[in-house]
């Protein structure tokens, strides 16, 4: 018989039908047994009558079994209809159950409250989880929103390359590979000077590659290993046409969040994010003397802004102006990469930006110096060799236009958007200093 | 003025307006000059007259420079209609013209004959040729065709780990990392275990990691690093129901390709790829039998073809199938990794196949071991150890069905699709033995 997935059955009352998926929740009564029966469509639940031919097997199904299930359809009576859950009006009466995969043991329920290195340690158990189901179910969307928002734009998508030949830029810590003929490569910390380039070569570009940092932070915002959103354009006035893009970008994703994943939401226990027609923009300075104002911090001549600023400056921008999201732009040029461009009208300062989203920083963008010899020159005044970038500066020698992008976390994306405290729930298999899959004191990674 | 896109002039004629993008051609003819300008939708022919007021900077604007253009869309007369050719109708008389960036220096024309060193040494100049533009803008549409035919088939993207923890299955080279704490981590060579951990959680999942394989071969089809195609699928009867998906994949994408780049296949001299109702499918005997039959190679009990054998049977093929891919199955369980499904009807042989297309296995897919104790049992009989897996078992003492799936190069696709003799001219910017960008040898990697 041909399976019929769960989210179809309302479809199929009276016929007889095979579905195929794991026991959610087995509930034996005795001579009846029910079950809850899931597969990725949904949950349908099923009963196994006395005289059913199934019912030695049901008596034997655990929870979490892999099983093909055949029966028919039945309306429930009335009484029994479960409002507002999906196929609460159907239930399967099993005919025939074949357990395909029985599991040998569960570390625990699902709903057990566990820490998060038990979580961690269990990833292949816990991520089918609903919970766990929903992140990543959501996470998916949003990856793709991003992707097929900038591709009606006109952005062409390009595969950065995770291996790079230096760690030239410097600032955030390269982790080191074993290359060939013992030289050393490494693990790229960003797809920047890649999309730089790729903009003389289709003007508008984005990708979602894998970026890695081999920072000494072990927080709830830290990652060794994360997803990259980023996108790059070409010909473009100042840095507000990245925000403008960008704009449109977490609109749509929003939307989309909101359209496809809205029992999600409700399963968290959290709301679709406040996003208004503009974002909201402030400059730093402007943005250091709100949080003095009405916080009472201490923010104005610090260079950037601190963890706790994020929040307030986020807490200010949803009451004053019913926005999650918040852009702040032109930091301090010495806090900002070299090869951002300076406000020709605002000296010392950039035409750069973060967007702020529910108390943390997404996204960093901002309009790239284009002219060869300024940044040569920035190079040299940050003491960094233009030699060590020649590969790079290629693009700069044959006909640079103005140009600028952003880069986004996806798990940090993910993790607000759903109002998860830790940003490695966000992340599938997260890495960070003490762990890759299992802890590295384990011993197991040997 | 707001920017008209190329593509979009035809609809502009007897109106002003502004295009930005590169000088392709210039050819100054004394009192007039001509360019052909480029963006990312298109190239049109521009004329400077003498009485406009941009001809004396038309006399310096050099070719590959980055501009702005001014000017009325302009009909061409009946004589001068280029037929065939974007924009052969209409020219832009150009009034104004504002170069943004001019190049300091331009290696060596686009149609230079280069070897392939050149190329890559020049790629952020030379990957702005027409014919790499081309094989990137193809490239994008099979990584997103791949993406969009399995997400209509209920698939879930998921972002595999690129740091992993052990060189555990020992098979393909593994870089490796210095992590913290003194510990080695190395880099995935295909997400295999994840997406075997994923299919328990959302029972069909894709993803489009970057792998990474430190073979000491510096061939035309290896790369260091490459993009790996990849899907995962439960509750399947057999490696057929991969072939099946594979098969539908495979078709959508050579569709998609032939419906958006018809251009781009006849600038690069190739054709469409044949794909039949039905992909021929043998198994490895039958294959060999073939080869010795038809081309008098010596194969018959091999465990594995050459790639002369792939060239020939692909040739077979064509010539009796009308098909230019050919599924080859039935690998000895010697050849295939420790995970593969034997087919209990066949001892001694997988459930797995390769894909061949136009001569080159593209992809590897079969069956998975489903049953924790095969598993387990499997492992021993190739002296590994299961501890080392005990991470990835988790997946099998928890209910696993059975399940299966591919992994595909995106570089070789796109290189077969094309006619391309190298894998590297596929991969943009491309990492061997030799070669993070820079030579090592040239000791601007360090």
């Amino acid at each position: 018989m041909e399976r019929t997935f769960i989210e179809n059955l309302k479809e199929k009352v009276g016929q007889s039908v095979q579905i195929a998926g794991w026991i959610s929740v087995r509930r034996d009564q005795g001579k009846m047994v029910f079950f809850d029966f899931r597969d990725m469509t949904g949950v349908v639940q099923g009963v196994v009558l006395p005289k059913s031919a199934a019912i030695e097997i049901a008596k034997e199904a655990s929870r979490e079994s892999a099983v093909y299930a055949e029966g028919v359809v039945n309306q429930r009576p009335e009484k029994n209809v479960n409002i507002g859950v999906q196929n609460g009006d159907i239930e399967l009466e099993v005919q025939a159950l074949e357990i395909v995969s029985k599991p040998k043991e569960l570390p625990f329920d699902f709903d057990a409250e566990l820490n998060i290195d038990t979580y961690l340690d269990n990833l292949p158990y816990t991520l089918r989880s609903q919970r766990a189901r929903d992140i990543f179910k959501v996470q998916a969307t949003i990856v793709e929103t991003f992707r097929s928002t900038l591709r009606g734009q006109k952005f062409t998508e390009f595969q950065a390359p995770a291996l790079v030949g230096g760690d030239a830029e410097g600032g955030a810590a390269a982790f080191a590979v074993d290359y060939y003929y013992d030289q050393k490569a490494f693990l790229a910390t960003s797809p920047q000077f890649y999309k730089q380039i790729m903009i003389g070569v289709f003007e508008r570009v984005f990708g979602t590659p894998k970026v890695f940092r081999g920072e000494k932070s072990s927080t709830t915002r830290h990652l060794s290993e994360y997803s990259s959103l980023d996108f790059e354009m070409a010909f473009i006035k100042d840095h507000r046409d990245i925000m403008a893009v960008l704009e449109k970008t977490m609109k749509e994703i929003v939307s989309k969040v909101a359209e496809k994943h809205s029992d999600v939401m409700a399963r968290l226990g959290t709301e679709v994010p406040l996003i208004p027609e503009h974002i909201p923009v402030l400059k730093l300075r402007e943005a250091q003397e709100i949080i003095e104002k009405e916080f009472g911090g201490k923010a104005i001549g610090e260079p950037d802004l601190e963890p706790e600023h994020e929040r307030q400056l986020c807490e200010w921008s949803k009451k004053t102006h019913g926005s999650d999201f918040l852009f702040v732009t032109h930091y301090p040029v010495s806090k900002r990469p070299f090869y951002t461009y300076e406000d020709e009208e605002d000296l010392g300062f950039t035409k750069s930006f973060d967007l702020l989203f529910r108390g943390l920083e997404i996204t960093t963008g901002g309009q790239r110096i284009n002219d060869y010899d300024v940044l040569v020159g920035r190079m040299k005044d940050r003491g960094l060799d233009p030699e060590k970038f020649s590969y790079y500066l290629q693009a700069f020698k044959v006909g640079m236009p103005p140009h600028g992008g952003i880069g986004m976390g996806l798990e940090r994306v993910t993790a607000r958007m759903l109002g998860l405290h830790n940003v490695k729930e966000a992340a599938l298999f997260p890495r960070d200093m003490n762990r890759i899959d299992t802890l590295l004191s384990s011993g197991e990674n040997k």
